[in-house]
Parts: structure tokens; sequence; C-alpha cells
């Protein structure tokens, strides 16, 4: 319920706040800025900029109003960079994906020049949405610390990273090391750097940073175990892509080392790692608690 | 002689500065990172990271000593976002170029999805260490202002989109317009940018600041036409790579524009406009005056 409402609520400012802070596609040139606009617009779950929210909530409690402006201009950072991810994941020289979010990829619409290009400029204008958090009520000394933060995650350290190793152990028998390394890299820095951003525009203290921090660590776990999971028994309609491809490029998956009941028995255990992480801070950290439930809970 | 003394001294330590800011190729995943070095260490004239020295050694005169580790770290990253830009471009699906400043181009090296992948860490490594300019003296309140002008100047309103729009233009007979949309955005930006950023680690006032875009403006001209001169006339073996691409591909250059003579008088002209938007500030200007000659007199 307390989740629902967060959504109702901030689902259709995130889709506004990137709408505005995205280059207008009637701006030269307008085919670079409608390949942006093309795959960052109108699709995805918006995981990334709800946790900016809600953990900025969380620890600015009554002074969220004040700080709403920066936790969006966040949530339309994060999202600006996984946006750009997905957009190069999907290249013939690395996923090689058609679809993307049941809609043509980025590269079948706008082709692999300007899809590379749409990527390049994503990355770098979320960084230029950052430097304006100090126009929004964050101190200079925060916003560099929080653009530290994003690239670290982002970089051959954190998500780049995770990609790379991820396209080198394609097709081949990985080790419980590499396929941790991908998913801590791949996707779990992002979430963990979104996490500890929101919760700097908040003002955290040191023990709210690392009980966020423990909270992002296992919420990156849940995710991808459920995405593995959901690989082999979900829906494709809903999924927007197809399953069973964990199976077919022999990927080494939670589900593959542990098997399905284990694999799911795992995912309920680090949700409720993740919810005990943040228990203290209720009600003000019911929506991640939530959120944590949801992603384990989804069927796409 | 003033500039050879400059090179000499600040060539070496640019390059010593990048091998210790790329993470080494021993660090996991060691061949994304050695991609990332490869393209990045030995190699290029370094144009930007000596424009970012000298820019601050300008403004700071006596107190370039306490910059200098500030200055240099600019220099990193520049010539880091120079060298991710690079790599991109050569793709197959971009300017398709096999080499490079003499040597295999990263794809042909490493393969395109790492090329893709070692660019775009490239790119965000380079923000982690604008970040770091912090630690070596200079304040928060300057640091995000210099985030904000790289993230401009690399975006889809500067370098991106002058990369979208030659892309676009191969082949194509082009407005005067749109050649100078694609100079001073593909090229230009980033000059201006560097020059900009460096200024202010130094501690630039806006007359200074103001006098130093005059200068990086006509720089960025002057490079660009030199550089369309030697397509025609350059020397293969010293530039590296083929002349005669920019007629092969029926590109708008100056020199298809103006004819030889007329370029060559316009990148004089320029230059000595250049050298006069910073007269005011010899002798602390003449490493900047000598680089616009040294630019318009090169032969690769």
């Amino acid at each position: 319920m307390v989740l629902e409402r967060f959504m109702a609520k901030h689902l259709p400012g995130i889709e506004r706040e990137l709408d505005k802070c995205l280059p207008n596609d009637t701006v030269y040139p307008q085919g670079l800025h409608q390949a942006m606009r093309y795959s960052t617009l109108g699709g995805g779950k918006r995981l990334r900029g709800l946790l900016a929210l809600a953990a900025t909530e969380m620890v600015a409690k009554d002074r969220f109003g004040e700080l709403e402006e920066a936790a969006y201009r966040l949530a339309a950072a994060v999202e600006m960079v996984h946006a750009y991810s997905l957009i190069h994941d999907d290249l013939p020289c690395m996923d090689d994906d058609d679809y993307r979010r049941g809609k043509l990829a980025n590269h079948k619409v706008f082709g692999e020049a300007v899809a590379v290009l749409a990527g390049d400029a994503l990355l770098t204008e979320s960084f230029a949405l950052l430097v304006q958090l100090e126009d929004l009520g964050v101190s200079a000394a925060v916003v560099t610390r929080i653009i530290g933060e994003m690239a670290e995650a982002g970089g051959s350290r954190g998500l780049v990273g995770g990609q790379a190793v991820d396209l080198d152990s394609e097709g081949r028998s990985i080790s419980t090391e590499t396929l941790e390394y991908i998913h801590t890299h791949k996707t779990g820095a992002l979430f963990r750097a979104v996490l500890r951003c929101g919760a700097m525009i908040g003002g955290a203290s040191a023990q709210e940073l690392s009980d966020i921090t423990k909270y992002a660590e296992c919420f990156g776990l849940c995710f991808q175990i459920t995405d593995d999971i959901l690989d082999v028994v979900g829906d494709e309609a809903k999924l927007g892509k197809k399953t069973g491809s964990d199976i077919e490029q022999q990927k080494v998956t939670y589900v593959s080392l542990y098997g399905l009941e284990k694999a799911r028995q795992l995912a309920a255990d680090t949700m409720q790692e993740a919810r005990l992480a943040i228990a203290d801070y209720r009600p003000h950290s019911d929506v991640l608690c939530s959120l944590a439930e949801y992603v384990v809970g989804r069927d796409h």
C-alpha cells in the first residue's frame, strides 16, 4: 500500500523529470536527441530512480519536500546512465539484442553509429545533471562526493567492468566468484551508488550511509537472483524479452548453481536481510522495505 | 624556445600522470584495462593536456607550483576524454578506421565490444579524476563548475553532437554553417573547455576567463584549418594516417571551400587573433601564444 502510493506519485514525476532534463528532439542534431529520448523515455520500471527518491526520503524525513527537486535530478541522472548502458549492451558487437522492453533496440531504429553516440551522450549528460544538484540545495562538497560515487560505480571497476567480464564469460563455464563479480558490478554497483547518493542528498550520517549500503548490497543480490529465476519461469509477454536465454547460452546463474527452489529461498532470505538493515528507520524506511519485497515478487 | 622548454618539462609529466591515473593492467578485468591504456598512453601530441597546464600557468603565475598537481589531473582527464572519443570514432560503425597514430585502432586489437567498453570507461573515469581536484587544492565550488564545463563540452551539444553531424554529412555536400558546427563541436568544444577549466584552476577572474575563451575559439579554428590543409599537403608517414581522405570522401573542408592559399591565410590570421586575445598577460601567456603558432606550423 505504501509502495503503491509512492509509485503512483513518483513514477510520473520521474518521467516528467527525464522529459525536462533530456535535450528536446527539436534541438540540433535532432536525430541524436531523438535516439537519446527513445531509449530513456516511456519504458522501464524506473527502479533506480525510485531508489534515489526513497533513499533521500528515508534520511531527510520531514525535510524531504525541500530536497525533492534534488532527488528527482539524481533519479533522472541515474536513469540516463542505465539507459546508456542498455543501448551499448544491445549493440551487435555486444549482446546483439534486437528488442528491449518490448520495443526495437536503439540501434535497430537509429543505426549503430547513432546508438553508440546516444549512449555516449546520455552518460556525459548524466554528469551535467549531477552538477545541477548544487542549484537545488545540495552543497558543492556533497555534489563532488556524489559525482565521485557515480563515476566509480559506472567505470571499469564498476558497471563497465561487469559488462566486460560478462561478455568474456559467454559460452564458458565460470566460477561462483566470477558470477558474483559480474552481478555486483554490472547491476549492483549502480544500485549501491544511487542509494548512497540519495542518502547523501538527504544529509546522511556515517551510520545511515553504512546501513543503506548494507541494504543496497542485499537489494542488488535479490534483484539478480530474481532475474535469473524469471529467465526460467517468467512470462515472455510480461518480461518483454525471450526467456530461457541463460540456459541457451549456457550461462552460469543462481538457478543453474543452486536449483530453482534454493534460489527462491536465497532471494527471500536476502530480501529479509535488506529489510533488517534499515528496520531502525521505520516508518521512513517503509518504502525501501517494500521495494525489496517488490523486486523479489515481480513478474517482469 | 619557451614552448620547447615547456614541452620538454611537461610532456613526460602528462605521460606519467596518465600512467598513474589509469587503472593498472594487472587489475581485473585486465583486458579492459589493457585496452584503456593502449589507446591513452604512448601517443598523441597531448595538445589538450598542454593547454590545460598552460592555461593554469597563465592565470596562476607564481602560484603555479601549488596548483601544478591539479593542472596535471585536469590534463589527464581531458586526454582520457580525447582517447575515448578517438576509440569510438574509429569503430567500424563510425569512421571505420583501422589505424590511429600509426598503430592499429583499439577495436582491431581488442575487438569491437571491448573497444566500446574501453571508451565508456575512459569517459567515466575522466569524471572520477575531476572529482579528485578537490584533494589537490581546488575548492568544491570550482570543481563542480569544471565538471559542468567538461560535461557540456562532451555531450550532445558538444563533442558527441559534432561527431553525429559529421557522420551524417559524409558523402553529402554541406553548408559552411554545418562545417563550422562540426568543427566548433567535434574538436572546438573540448579545447575551449580545457582552457577555461585550466584557467579556473588558476583562479581566473571573469576578464581572464573571457580572454582565454576568445583565445580558445581562435585556437580551435586554427587547429581545424591546419588539419584540413594537412589532409591535402601532409606527409602520411609523419601524420600516421592516410592523407587525401577528405577529397576521397568528398568532405567539405576549409581547403575545398576557400582553396589552399586562402585557407593558409585564414589559419595565419586566426592564429594572430588568438595571440592578441591574451597579449596583455605576457610573459605568462607566452606558452599559449607559442602553442597557437605551433598548431598552425605543425606537420602532423
